[in-house]
């Protein structure tokens, strides 16, 4: 964040330590000196200076100018603190390695939009904003269940679905991730069944095996689970039922209000909690009614958050559900994070939610999206690679390949050449999507991704 | 965070609408008609209009105006979606209310400056910084491990206290409480043993309750743990010893030099790993060899904040430890948060920490601390009050009460007088410190505190 001339004096100031030009101990030169040689202000001297002592390189020693730790740290760059590892093809393939990326690398297999998509005008407007808001948003910790403003703005969202929910049925959390891991903390005990879909979205089952319980697999179809598998897996009395139902990831189908209405039959039936991860939400051009909008938070736990389409960087979630829930998982956020989101991330999130521009903005990004995967469709055709079914919204392309192929090792291949994808097994349970693969169509512009994938394809 | 005068405008909105004066499914007036109306500009209608569509109170059909919401959100304000309950004194006692407290409360129980002793201006300039920042800070997930300039600052500072880490032995979490939670789930299995100070820091037992482990208290003393309680625990073949050796939580004392030596031989001895919370780091004027450094980060795992410096609402906490654990835990906190801090978050902190001002900041809050502590202690001491030990920094004292006097009675009585304590039960395993009750001494400043008190103890 500081002017490039002050980065180029710190750069030098740590080669000349690490060549010991200044040994441990030796003092600095002095400000005015230094300036004068280096041909800069004092003042981009005293910054230097200030942030080499912040990082331990240097030492101030009160009215006597600064000197050369004697014990400084490592002073080679911290990137990645290590580069991305041949990973087995597990459910933390896609996540650590899409965080992890260096710059420049190709990233159809990663699960968010690129930064030029993301309403980063109005994020600017929002910080700006907020560098006047009252102190108590900057040094405070938020109330228990988060910002008030961004629960009304969540319980009008839920209204116009027609699902009311009151305030007590409703949390915020540090991310849908964390909101998911907290209802199974309340809800599972090891050696627990829990079902999911198959596919389904990798990082349910990392988390699963987080609390040590059986996973179940159950297909799923083009118009949600199959519902012959889902009677029969009840037979193992699992405890939680974990879904996105409307642009399911990773295959972008939908779940039909038929194949809904069974399932909560069925769940009721059976005493089956239901979560429901609605995080895609905005994305979708056509909702239909949710697993918790029928049911009305009774059985179902509603879950999502806003790093699909407003920024992944600001963590925030949310959970509805029972007020009695809700009220023991407030506790349970208290317990093991004190606390949910930041209210900087819930006020720039509000502001930016509650403008008019967000709307337009959605509208926009539909239209966007339909032509980027028309694009990816028919590049990816060249390729006799071939989408599962024809998502109405959201980036997900669930395809298949050629006879033959296998995608965890067509993957493999294709990591060595600097792409990093998302091969089908990653979100099966069974392990039978070996010929599947999941792409992200926002990621797809560089024509280079298909000249590699047709190289790795041989 | 928008302009009184929208506020206003939406507030009248909502009583139209609350009253029936404007009903379900009745037209809202033209944007024109109604500026002129309220005498205010049609940009305010408009964005009047657009947030009370976003919080569904009214909608919007394309090229035909706005609608009042056929089932439109409870319009009940949501402060704290539920107000303050007679609680039993338990670890959630100070936590909750503290954080729920109404405006206008006292609050010498809780566990932070009050905000205008924060850096708020060191974070508003960060913030304007921030508006300019690379898109993807903005819109991104973090890395797996977090911020490179903020780890980069720590093990800076670390080194200065001649802790040589590498940067694999570091990670950066959601904040301190997190980063205790992650390695309790990491290391502990239910019906695992956990020693704790007794009295110690009432989160811990929270955590571990939810963890479901035995906890065992070791009584406290002004040089740190009984060591002979500490090594007869240790038949109990605990797990994890959780402790913050400097400035502890809720007492002040310090850690003996003898004593944290003597620990680390009895915890090596019995293979017992400890995990040193240095939250109050900064508070400490003359920091002392802690822990981690003795054991160079072998068995002792380290992990602090910047909660009670910097900024509360910024969530930010770290590990550091041996390099196989931080790995492992890496990958929990992929499969359960989907990463740490929000790269907002850690650009924010690293820009305050590495400017000059943080240095004075801090000298300047000793200066501070030094004279609240006294006018405190000599305010309490008119009450019959008296500090058990003297703290060399920090905020808080840990104080006796006169004979007769159970001190969870006495803020159960000062609760009913909107004055929120901290009572000593909170912090003691074993329920043995009735008699004490831990102040914050910043938190004390108002002189009614003191009449209360006096009322309450009659």
């Amino acid at each position: 964040m500081a002017g490039t001339k002050t980065e180029r004096l710190i750069e030098a100031l740590r080669d000349r330590i690490a060549a010991r030009a200044l040994g441990p101990g030796d003092r600095m030169p002095s400000i005015r000196r230094f300036a004068e040689q280096m041909k800069v202000s004092p003042s981009t001297v005293v910054e230097a200076y200030d942030r080499l002592a912040a990082e331990g390189v240097i030492r101030a020693r009160r009215g006597a100018g600064f000197y050369v730790a004697e014990s400084p740290p490592a002073l080679r760059t911290l990137g990645t603190a290590t580069t991305p590892k041949a990973r087995a093809v597990d459910p933390f393939w896609v996540s650590r390695q899409s965080m992890d990326a260096r710059a420049g690398s190709l990233q159809p297999g990663c699960g968010w939009l690129p930064e030029d998509w993301m309403p980063h005008e109005a994020l600017r407007r929002g910080l700006r904003q907020l560098a006047k808001a009252e102190t108590t948003v900057l040094t405070n910790y938020a109330t228990a269940r988060g910002s008030p403003a961004l629960r009304r703005c969540l319980l009008g969202r839920f209204a116009a679905e027609n699902l009311q929910a009151t305030p007590d049925q409703l949390m915020l959390t540090a991310s849908a991730s964390q909101a998911m891991d907290l209802i199974c903390r309340l809800l599972l005990r090891p050696g627990d069944t829990v079902l999911v879909d198959d596919p389904g979205y990798f990082n349910f089952r990392a988390l699963l095996r987080a609390h040590q319980v059986e996973v179940l697999g159950v297909p799923y179809t083009r118009d949600g689970p199959d519902l012959v598998a889902f009677e029969a897996a009840l037979a193992h009395a699992p405890r939680l039922y974990l879904t996105n139902s409307a642009l399911h990831n990773p295959t972008g189908a939908t779940l039909a209000p038929t194949v809904a209405h069974r399932v909560l039959g069925l769940a009721a039936a059976h005493d089956l909690t239901i979560v429901e991860d609605d995080t895609f939400v905005d994305l979708d051009p056509d909702p239909t009614p949710r697993l918790a909008v029928l049911d009305g938070l009774e059985r179902v736990l509603r879950i999502g958050g806003f790093s699909k389409t407003l920024s992944a960087s600001m963590r925030c979630g949310y959970i509805a559900g029972r007020a009695d829930w809700i009220e023991a998982l407030v506790d349970l956020q208290v317990a093991t994070s004190f606390g949910g989101p930041s209210p900087v991330t819930t006020e720039l999130l509000s502001s930016v939610l509650a403008g008019g521009g967000y709307r337009r903005y959605i509208a926009d990004l539909h239209r966007r999206l339909n032509g980027a995967r028309k694009t990816a469709v028919s590049r990816l055709a060249g390729l006799g690679i071939t989408p599962w079914v024809l998502p109405r919204g959201g980036f997900y392309l669930w395809c298949r390949f050629p006879d033959g192929i296998d995608t965890g090792d067509f993957a493999q291949g294709a990591m060595q050449k600097n792409l990093m994808l998302a091969p089908g097994n990653v979100f099966s349970p069974s392990h039978s999507a070996s010929r599947f693969m999941r792409f992200n169509v926002t990621q797809m512009q560089d024509p280079q991704i298909y000249e590699v994938m047709r190289e790795v394809l041989g």
